[in-house]
């Protein structure tokens, strides 16, 4: 803990951080929360890769992967340092547990069919377009130089996605409805993207991070009006869930992290 | 067959075709090879993406993976075009059998351990430098053009596999140990990327096709200058593997297949 950025050290004696038991540092936790999603749902992309059944299709997921892997490796090693414990980004994907990941629960659901994944997508698209944006500015340099390259990338995802969920929506019987099941299922998960709190409130606070409260109201106008565009419709009273910031996940990022952690995790140490 | 284009019509007599019984047009079979090396060997890497041990170097697998991916896709569609049947690259991809795979045997092997995986690409992105350098130039247009984007992807890669043959073969005793076992299982598999059959000599005289037998003696002294570099050593007098051109494929094939297919295959025609 000697070793905490300044940054981190003037914000770090928000009282539910202390006694949280796992990450003290807000700094440490809001580039892990970031990172994480990245990480997390860029494996869920890269799922598709060659499994078709469009070769063009899993190209361009493969694409949008590769992007977010390497935004994630970027906000992984900026957590590694500020976290000054000598943890590097591919300590932290390979070598933590599930309870230690910050991603969102949106972001470790099964890819699902084509629907669900691009449905997904979108809703994470619209709302990283509007974070990347509001990070540029961050007063942590290195992390608004990565949220600069990444608000480029995510203009791009956002109208991939958008485009699929309008095709989608706005296509066969079976395509549609499809994609109203998705929207019906992963609806509750997106309250977890805007809701603050110590963390987030401590690095708004800081100038380090974004005003998620502010973002919501901008993220639903912009998703509603692709949705109407769709013909699809954002269901009403779910009950939002919650959890994925404190560790809490479902069962689904375990089997993920068994997959993905498996080849470090039996040659540690290795470099090839 | 009366759909055939005038290029390969101009070629379509050599004999052993006649007899073959699966593909008789020349230069469908030479648009499938080179089409059918890159989907299986982009789909071979592509199964390191998110399984680690190094973010980076997941990335970097996964961009390579995504260039073939995508080479395919333009070779495959330029093949189902000549075949004049109405099947696309999709249909290609994920509606053939393995014996109608016309890939190197070298690019179904399994992805093995990351030394394996770099040895073999190593192997293939020498050739492929080679290759798509002669193909530029070739009287078929198209192809032409898809080989001069490629030929820029293959000098990206061979130079990012060529490094890490180096520094494997030079690094550890464990990963020199590796480079080596890869190298020697590999190496027989070679081969096969320079032996000229009846659909080679037919679209070398029609101007379309690349002339292996000149190839060879270039792609071995690059290779061996790396090799030595490394400190490594191919293998003497190893029993040449062949028959992926001809579609005699080993059982590793089926299993990738199997994978890669059974998405387009459990929804036909869908396009979500």
């Amino acid at each position: 803990m000697s070793e905490r950025a300044p940054t981190a050290n003037a914000v770090a004696a928000a009282p539910s951080l202390a006694t949280s038991g796992v990450v003290a540092d807000p700094l440490v936790e809001y580039l892990l929360r970031h990172g994480d999603d990245r990480l997390i749902l860029g494996h869920r992309l890269s799922e598709w890769v060659g499994h078709g059944p469009i070769l063009e299709e899993d190209i361009a997921l493969g694409n949008v992967a590769l992007d977010l892997v390497g935004q994630a490796t970027s906000l992984l090693g900026l957590a590694g340092a500020a976290e000054g414990r000598g943890r590097d980004a591919d300590a932290l994907a390979y070598f933590r547990e599930a309870v230690e990941f910050r991603n969102v629960q949106l972001a470790e659901m099964p890819r699902g069919d084509f629907a669900v994944t691009m449905v997904r997508q979108f809703l994470f698209d619209a709302y990283d377009v509007l974070l990347t944006e509001a990070l540029r500015a961050s007063a942590h340099a290195e992390l608004a130089g990565v949220m600069a390259k990444a608000h480029k990338e995510a203009a791009y995802h956002a109208r991939h996605s958008g485009e699929w969920v309008v095709r989608l929506g706005d296509g066969t019987a079976e395509s549609h409805r499809r994609a109203q099941r998705a929207l019906d299922d992963l609806w509750r998960f997106t309250g977890e993207l805007f809701a603050p709190d110590d963390v987030d409130r401590a690095m708004l606070a800081a100038g380090v991070g974004a005003d998620l409260e502010a973002l919501r109201p901008r993220w639903e106008s912009q998703v509603r009006e692709v949705l109407a565009e769709a013909g699809l419709r954002a269901p009403d009273g779910v009950l939002p869930a919650r959890g994925g910031r404190q560790g809490r996940h479902t069962e689904h990022l375990g089997l993920l992290l068994a997959e993905m952690q498996i080849v470090a995790r039996s040659h540690p140490g290795a470099s090839w």
